[in-house]
């Protein structure tokens, strides 16, 4: 008899090509999928809520695997976290749950967090964990033109051309610019989102902050549905990954 | 003739024997002092108001030097992250000053945060930013029993051997702990500290938070006047150098 595990795991993108396993480096499915193996002999596939790229950060990713071996979720934590020490990846919860579980057909909502280090000099600590905008941004007039985008919505202007879901349209419930001393965050949570939304919503947003677009232009970019109506893609290294919610 | 800068420092401790110059690594003052000179062609002295420890961090260490070299504020500010590069070290600040300010002497007040990670799992995204610690510690309990610290005391069973202070004798002014989540977050305030003080305050406070020191056990450490008597030095990796002041 198997029993279904939902873990929930930190990582630091900078390593690696993204969540899922490819051939041209390392993942964190592969990571997490070497120490699942590593402890218990068994080879099952870890499945992510969503798939993070390259480069980009979780504070709390969940996933969930099937386990034949008999293991309690706290020596089960133990045990993936001893296999992970290699990389910067640690499960910061295990929980049993019913196979009715599904770590990305269950999920009700995804939230992200985009961080901007906005001042002249470079980030000497939260290098590779910010990105790096020397030029003074507008954090009000940001979150002022975000609202255009929040609601229902055919986010095709904010789509990657991989991406992989089968409709433009979503539905953004939030999308919070604040800015505390030198940092401007980026709050987004959603259902679900595209790929590479957030961080081309973020790209055009930060055009807003420096004064290049207004509100309007952001809303002209929007009902474009053109990626290239636009503004370009944020840098990976400045987004987190950190709620998935679940009924 | 010359002209005094005090500059704001931000670095990560990890790859440096600390603040001070030494034979045996890179250290930050050299690290700074190497851009001065790349710059200038010049080769000033860089003070510091209190020297960071391998290992320990800093969000805003001043320090001072002088240049001959007719440069304005914001430039020297761009020149000096330029050169700096190659370290995570970033020039927050760079300020004209009269050649009365002393980085060091000025100094009226010096502020710390000591970050411990308490939960189960390692830390993925703040490796090397702060004390893991997997034990639970109670946070309220070590609040408590830190005002038992603060005030005008001997240190002595704070104070590394190596410290060059005159005096043991120091006024705390405070000494703050919370929780938040999973963090645990060590404010502390003085004029200044002694040798490894913070670090030496905080592996006490860890002792108090696990419960097998009670706040009288704290009190009776620091009346030993004694380093014996008090708990083992917190790993620099926790500690940030946040807030110098000037009258």
């Amino acid at each position: 008899m198997t029993q279904r595990f939902k873990i929930t795991v930190e990582y630091d993108g900078g390593p690696f090509v993204g969540w899922q396993r490819q051939p041209n480096g390392p993942s964190v499915q592969q990571a997490l999928e070497e120490a699942v193996t590593a402890l218990s002999g068994e080879e099952p596939f870890v499945q992510g809520a969503g798939r993070t790229d390259s480069g980009v950060h979780a504070l709390a990713q969940v996933a969930h695997f099937d386990l034949e071996k008999e293991i309690a979720s706290d020596a089960l934590q133990g045990a993936l976290n001893h296999h992970l020490k290699a990389w910067p990846v640690s499960v910061v919860l295990v929980e049993a749950v019913s196979e009715e579980f599904h770590a990305r057909f269950s999920a009700t909502g995804r939230a992200y967090l985009y961080r901007i280090l906005n001042r002249r000099a470079q980030p000497a600590l939260d290098e590779g964990r910010v990105w790096w905008v020397p030029i003074k941004l507008d954090a009000e007039r940001m979150q002022e033109a975000a609202q255009v985008l929040v609601g229902h919505h055919d986010f095709s202007s904010f789509r990657a051309a991989e991406c992989q879901a089968n409709s433009p349209v979503k539905t953004l419930d939030r999308l919070d610019v604040t800015r505390q001393g030198d940092e401007i965050a980026v709050i987004a949570e959603a259902r679900s989102f595209l790929h590479h939304q957030v961080r081309n919503m973020v790209g055009s947003l930060k055009l807003v902050g420096q004064g290049r677009w207004s509100a309007a232009r952001l809303k002209k970019a929007l009902e474009a549905r053109d990626r290239t109506a636009a503004g370009p893609t944020a840098p990976a290294e400045g987004l987190y990954l950190t709620r998935v919610t679940y009924d």
